[in-house]
Parts: structure tokens; C-alpha cells; sequence
């Protein structure tokens, strides 16, 4: 029997201790099955089996036909933003709080990775954000999100004044806290919390939020994926602003500069069992069963 | 020279006086441009120049090269549903309240046109909703929408349940006043006043948008414009629920009906002049710019 | 010893079944403990023990020490209403979905009722709403409510226009689907899935919440109970508006009516069991726990 | 004749030269009156009659009959919580964005003083909020606030998770981005910009407004203004957040540290002119009149 996925990469996160049982008997069950496993390195030293091989996070998703992610949704965000332009697919089984993202309960996992493993899988292509922070015509930042970049007040509890523009368009000037720009898988996580819609994943499209705006009017405003947004701070605003990635990379930003997003032209290529739901999820994670 | 479009039709908000006297002039102004004008038979009526041409509302898409709308945005809902059949292009002028579709004013008319009739002018498609009510195998009625479909309690401030299905999943039972069905045009009408987000004009998808849900997590849910969302009254349900389209067409439901809702192939030809600015619109119609 | 409540009235959905045996098993229990039952007429035909002694719904307040209402919050505000003048104490037992007043299960009912009959509770008093609908110069129309008063488009999906004043000081011109006025009561009710607070019990305040308003910086409004809420219908509107109390009770308004609500001056006296924690009832009802 | 207020205190945001010229026209306008004008020191500075009574910030208050803010919210905030101890009556005089509390416009000064300074004034009481920051047993911080306690996140756009109670009742836990406790006077300030419900000036309550809240059934609530708010962040959390008192002063706070907010005793004392209307400043600040 062909193998569809010769070389496995594990990634996990490696201060949860339940997260390191996982990892163990998850690399046993691939080899097993005949599997080459390589498991990022951080992880590989918390492993009893030494002899594993190992890989660097920036280089585990050049080197393997699947990526494994045991952890939350951050966890998954972290690995996803490494691997993405490798063009490896990606799994990510549950260890953590929600999970829109890492669908698979570790408790399932073998028995569902059976089949997965044999191609009994659905892929879907997620699509991330491109993020660079611009001053004086020069790029000083860059970084991507798969879930939201945020633009906010890095200072306390001060208002920012920014402009928006979309596709060079005038939107609007606006004083609030900030502003969140997430992708249809990032629109179930901070830009809900803002008030912001669910974004169906299939939908080539992200979202604006603004946060806590001055003007009660603001709404949230849904456009194209091939847009892009420049968010100009006001020249005579006097706080340092941050930009953050996921929520995990974080970038300053000064009076005047510019933030340019858009969509990465690279994808995340995202496998889920065939019994997939995803509306099944939102209804489990939003509490809308009960 | 040629003429772009020999010949031209008016429908207007013809209970408004002002829309008469619009009327009037935008009638002489065509004529002296070797234009034929058709009006819109009610319209007519309240013309002085009785021996202008007229056409019943049903017909004049198919007779003309040109549509003008003379009125609120609610004029125009109504004539766009008439006239998408035939494919025709269409403008609005003002003489309402807000004007997100009829965003040429009366006092600029002739200025605007003018450039507009010569082929200057910006041609956007805007896509409709078709509604459908199945009992017990049949369909019972059908509408369409260029705003909006919303399946509502017509009874007395009282609850309904229902089931929601998009393309054959299930995707929540809810409990609440009704639900909004919003294409991007109608998402800057009762959507919005229903928390619903902003959609770009240019986006292929609609909005499910929840009326007083009974549960606080329920959220407006953007998806797909192929996607197809089925309704489902509970069978026990005793209420006698109404769908309307664009709030001017209704339809009474029973308990155990389905509301199929799906994108109308046929789109609406809206122009507009070449200075055209959606974002100004926004601004100025939700008072950002204060 | 002393018997605190001699007489005991029961009240209940007496189309629910499970109301049934639950009546039963709590006039048996009663009984045997010295207290005289009085039932609810409806409900009393629904019992096998014929010989229990009936009042009709509006005298079964004048007649008893303490009212029991078995149902859901419906039941209870349609038994509140009925028993408010009556100065008469109410406890409600819960048999429907939600049961922000019908805070006893009926599981845990003779358990929880026996420390309560010896005196073993805290009360907790609950206001109400006065509603008056005035038509050139005469009153036509008056109803109460514990939950909220409700003035909206009783027709088709239209938006109507009135003015809202409080203590004879204009507020504000409002176009919109109509407006909810509640008590801390209703708070957590139908108010609350309009965008409402949450208003204490112990607050001396009802609440403004404007449904699905066409100004977007619409907010709810707080005022103190002492506060008279005048609503008057614009003279030009169209539509026939309606008043409910509590989404029970509805009566038909017209144009230039003007709708007068303000805080009754008898208030209901409601028990709880001492563990009663109304943080609890609100984490379990709303899902906070999850 | 008797002078009502013989001896006036000047406060204005002494870096808006806007501010400066009105601050010396007032000046001179209430010398002629016989009034005695105490500025404060640092507005002083800027004044060209070098010979007036200065005073500092901290003491102002003790010295004067009447203090004018001169100045946007932001201005009459800080200088309202100097003062609040020396029960001294304050007016504020717009020269900001908005003006909730600077009610007076610099052009009408003189026209509005006038009948004021002889009694034709109403008073209103603005109660404030006091923090407390406990650690350990100890208190390590304290401040007070006329529009709004703020507990943030510091760090960088990331969730804490803390505890609420009030009245030493857990009410829940909670997983955001912070919550703000506002005034009646706040109501119209950051708390509406985070979905708070506008409270009444005359109202004994403050509210709690969730900032981002995770759990997406999470709502405002109002609560009485003798109530003790407690938050209790989670021991194990990792970020150090933030207290901020008007978005003015700022504490830092630890993990299991516990911030108490109580209404303070003293109360501030606000003028208005006679013909003040609370609901008119609501319309033209918010937006309602369009």
C-alpha cells in the first residue's frame, strides 16, 4: 500500500504536559504505520524518545507531507504562520480551550487518523493576511496573520486617530481604540468578540472592526480579499500604536506611518476528517445548541 | 452623433409632488436630446403633457433602453424588481429620505445627465434574492428581493422558532423575532439597523442577520451569494409567520412551511456617474463624517 | 405551631401535563401539612381531587396568603399581573424553558417548600408597569406589566416614527421598528435581546430600548422608576401601531395617539428560598458558566 | 448688591491657545463685576496680566466660592476630581470636541455668566467612583474617577481573565480585554463606546461594561451606586494589567491583586444654566437630530 504521507511533522505546545502524552503516543502510532516522524525541535527535547528525529519550526514544514498541531488555536496560528508557504498540508488536534481550529479531540485521534491517513480527508484552503508597516517610504515591518492583525492604542486606554483607506479609497477617519482585520477563519475569534460577523470559510472576503469607536455609527464592513487597506495615522497623534498578528506578533507604530493589509498570495492548506461540520462547530463553540 | 439610449423610461413616487415637477422637466430635457421618453402609466397620469408615450410598470424594462427612478430608495426597490427581467440599466434621482440606490440629486440632474446619456458613467451589477414558500411539496409563493427577504413573526411581539439551513446543512434552531436575509445592497438598509456588518456592493455573498435572538451568543453570519438558505417553521409552531421582500412584498407562512432563499440569475444593470463614490455614500448617509 | 400562609392559591399552565401532576403532588403535600388549597379554576378541572376548593383567577389573589405558580415565566407574569393588588406573596415553580422568576424546580419542590412555609425565605419586591394609550384627550386603553411594555409596527415589517418624552422633556424622534420599555425584571427578557442592560432587582430604574432603529447611534436609555414615558405616534404615520405588556396583553394604537407608561404603585411581592443567588440564576440562564 | 460667588477659580487646559484668550477676556469680564479671580497656576503663566491670584490645582478649590473649567471633557475631568473635596460648584465651558460637561460655549460666556453669577443656575449632583488597588492585604493604590473605572489588559492585545463580585456576591468570570465600571456622568463616554446603555445623571446606579468579552453572551449590567464592585484577577495569570481612572491616571496591577470601586461620599456639584436639557446634549452629541 502507497503511503500517502511518507514524513510527518509534529508540532505541539510544549509547556502543556498533556500536550507532551499526545506527542509520545501519537509519533508511536506513526511509526507503527510505517511513517517517518520529525517533531519540532522544542517539543522533541520534552520527548522520552530521543532518538526522534528533529527539525527547527521555520524549516519542519519544508521537510514534511503533513503537519500535525497538538495544542489550541494559538498553538495552530503559530504553527500555521510557519509553514504556509511550504504548501504542507495541516492537521490540528485539540488541546486547548475552543478550537475552531484543531478539530480533532486527542481522545479520537487514532481512530481518526486511520483513515485520514489514508486519505479519507477533506482539504480546505484557508487564506491569510499580509501586514507591513511603512514610514517615510520605507518598509520597516512585516508580518502575516491567518486569523486578524490588529491595529490598536498601544498605550493606556488612549483613543487613536486613523484614516482608512480601501484600495486607495477614503473610507473613513475614525477615533477609537483600534481597528481588527480578520480573516473568514479569524472572524470566529477576536473580531467576533468586537462585534464583528461570522465570515463563512469558504468566502473570499475579510472584515474591518473597529473597536470601541468614538462615532456610534461605526459598523463593521465586509470587502473583497483582493482589497487592500492602508491605515494612516494621523501625523499629530501623540500615542505609539502596536500592530499585532494573531495576536502573537506585535510590531510599533509611529505618528504618520502607514499599515498596509492584504491577502497572502500563499494559502493553508487545512485537512479535516470527512464527518466535518462546520457549522456543527460554531454551534458547540457559540453555545447556540443550548 | 448617436444616441446611447433612443429611448428612455420614468418611474417615479407618483403621490409625491415634487416627483411631478422632476418629472416634467426630465421629460423636456430628454425630448430636446432627441430622446423618446416612456412614463411609467401612473406616473403619466399626473403629467400636463398627456400625449407623452406610456407603458404599464411590467412592461416599460422591456420597451426601453434606459430606466430613471425619481424617488426614495423604496421607489426604486420596487421598479428594480420590476425591470431586472429585462436587463435594462437603471439610475436613481433622489426625492426621498436617504437614497443609497438613487444617489443623483434633482438639483444636479440635467448637469449629471448630460455627461451620463453620452456614455460617461460607471455600470455596477447589483444581485437580487429570490424567495420561495414550499408546503407540503408545492410551492405556494414567490418573490424576489434587491434589499432584503425577512421571515418575521406577524404576529403580536411574539417569538417563533425555526430551523436555519444553508445548502443542506443545518446550521442552528433559534428562537427570535424573525431573520434578514441581506444582499450587499440591503446591507446598508434593515440589516444594519438589525446589527448586521456593511458588505461591499462587489461581494458575492448575502447576510443572515438574527431579529432579537433569544440567544445573546447568536450573530449575523455572512456567507456565499450561491449559497441556498432554507428556512424551516417548527411544526408546532402557532403563530402565522410572514416573509416580505424588501418590506413591500408579503406572504403568510404556516407552521411546517420551508422558505427557500437562493440568487436570482438575472442582476440589476445599476449606473452611476463617473465620480461615483461608495465609501462618500457610507459617510454621508451614516454620519461618519461627524 | 403557628401556619404562616393558612391559605395557599395555585396557579399553573394548565395545558401542560407536567403542570398537572406537579399541581397534584404539591396540593396533596399542603394539605397535609394543614393549609388550606385553593386552585386556579382552569387548573382545577384538570385534577382528579374534584373536591378542592376553586377561585377564579381574579379573586384567587383576595383570597389567599401565598400564591404558588407552577409554569414557565409566562405563567408567572400572567399570574403576576393578575394578583398584584391583591398585596398577596408569589413563589413560582418552574415548568417551562427559561425561569428567571420561576426560580424552583419542581424536583427539589416539597424539599425547598417545606423551611420556606416555616418562614425560612427572603422576599424580594418586584415593580411593575402602568400603560395608558390616550386618544384626543380621553384614555382608551390601560394594561400593566412586570416584564416590559412594548410599543410597536403591528404591521408588516414597517418602520414606525413617534416622539419620546420623559417627565414632559422631548427626548428624541425616533423611526424604527418600536420601542421596548422595561422594567429590572423584564431586563433579562425580551429587552435584553434587543441590545438592553442588565437592570438589577433592587434598581430603581426601567429601561428605553429602541428595536432595530434606522439612526445607528441609537443607544438604550436608563431613567429612574419615577419617571412617566410619554410616546406619541406622529400624526402622519400610516400604520396601526400596537401596545403589549409583557407580549401578553395587546391593544391597538392610531396615529396621534400618545401611550403613557409609568411605575405602579403596588408592587409584587415575590420569595425566594434564603440560598436564592440572583448572579446564579443570571450565569445559568445566560450561559456565562460555559 | 450681594456677590454670590465673591471669589471665582480659572482652570483651562492651558495648552490650547483658544483657551488662553478666553481664560483672560473671563478673567477681565469677572474683575469688573468685583469678583476676585484665582487662576490656576500653570493657565496663569500664560496670562499677560501678570498681577492676578494664582493657586495651585490642589488647592484651588479650598479657595474659591465657584470654579470654571475652561476646556474639553478631558479638562473639567481632572480638574473636577481636584476639587470634588471642597464641595466648590463648578461650570465648564467648552473649548474640546465634544462637551458633556462643558455644557457653555466660549461665545455665549459672558451672556450665560451673567445671570449665573446672580443665582439663575441649576444645581446637579455628579457623583464619582474610588479605586482601590489591595495587594497582599495592603492597599497599594487608590484613585477616583468622575466618568469611568477602566481595568485593561496593559499587554498587548491580549485577554485576562478576572473574577467580579459585588457586594462580595461572585457574579462571573470573566475572559476579555477588561471592563469598565461607568458613572451615570461616564454613561455617555468610553462605557457607550463599549455597548453601555446611557444611565440618567439623576440615577443612584453605575453599570459594568465588558470590553471584548469572550463569552459573546456577556451584557452590560446596572447595578446600584451603594454597591462594591470587586475584580479579582486570576493568580495564574501572566500579563499585568492596568487601571485607569478617566483614561487619566493609571496603576499598574498584578496577578491575584483585588481592585475595589465604590461610589465616592463627596459629590461633585455642577452648574448649568437655567435653560440646561440633558436630552438635547444627548441629541446634538450623539447624533440624533439627522
Amino acid at each position: 500500500m502507497t503511503i500517502l504521507f511518507p514524513k510527518v511533522g509534529l508540532i505541539g505546545k510544549h509547556t502543556n504536559p498533556e500536550v507532551q502524552s499526545t506527542l509520545q503516543s501519537l509519533a508511536l502510532f506513526l511509526q507503527t504505520h510505517q511513517i517517518e516522524v520529525i517533531v519540532e525541535q522544542h517539543c522533541a527535547q520534552l520527548m522520552d524518545n530521543l532518538n526522534i528525529r528533529q527539525a527547527a519550526r521555520n524549516t519542519i514544514g519544508s521537510l514534511c507531507d503533513l503537519i500535525i498541531v497538538i495544542g489550541g488555536d494559538g498553538s495552530f496560528l503559530d504553527a500555521a504562520r510557519s509553514i504556509v508557504d511550504n504548501n504542507v498540508p495541516v492537521i490540528g488536534v485539540n488541546r486547548g480551550r475552543r478550537g475552531f481550529l484543531t478539530d480533532i479531540s486527542p481522545q479520537a485521534l487514532t481512530q481518526l487518523l486511520d483513515p485520514l491517513l489514508n486519505g479519507a480527508f477533506t482539504e480546505e484552503k484557508r487564506f491569510l493576511l499580509e501586514m507591513e508597516i511603512w514610514r517615510q517610504g520605507k518598509k520597516i515591518h512585516q508580518g502575516m496573520a491567518l486569523n486578524e492583525v490588529t491595529f490598536y492604542s498601544g498605550d493606556i486606554a488612549k483613543i487613536i486617530e486613523f484614516q482608512v483607506l480601501i484600495d486607495n479609497q477614503y473610507v473613513y477617519r475614525q477615533r477609537s481604540d483600534g481597528l481588527i482585520t480578520a480573516t473568514p477563519t479569524g472572524s470566529t475569534a477576536y473580531a467576533l468578540a468586537g462585534g464583528g460577523p461570522i465570515l463563512h470559510p469558504s468566502l473570499d472576503a475579510f472584515v474591518l472592526v473597529p473597536m470601541h469607536p468614538a462615532v456610534l455609527s461605526s459598523r463593521p464592513i465586509v470587502v473583497k480579499s483582493s482589497s487592500t487597506v492602508e491605515l494612516h495615522l494621523m501625523p499629530e497623534n501623540l500615542l505609539h500604536p502596536r500592530v499585532s498578528c494573531d495576536g502573537q506578533l506585535h510590531f510599533d507604530a509611529n505618528a504618520d506611518d502607514r499599515i498596509l493589509i492584504k491577502r497572502k498570495a500563499k494559502e493553508l492548506r487545512l485537512l479535516h476528517p470527512t464527518d466535518y461540520d462546520y457549522y456543527y462547530t460554531l454551534r458547540s463553540k457559540l453555545g447556540w445548541s443550548s
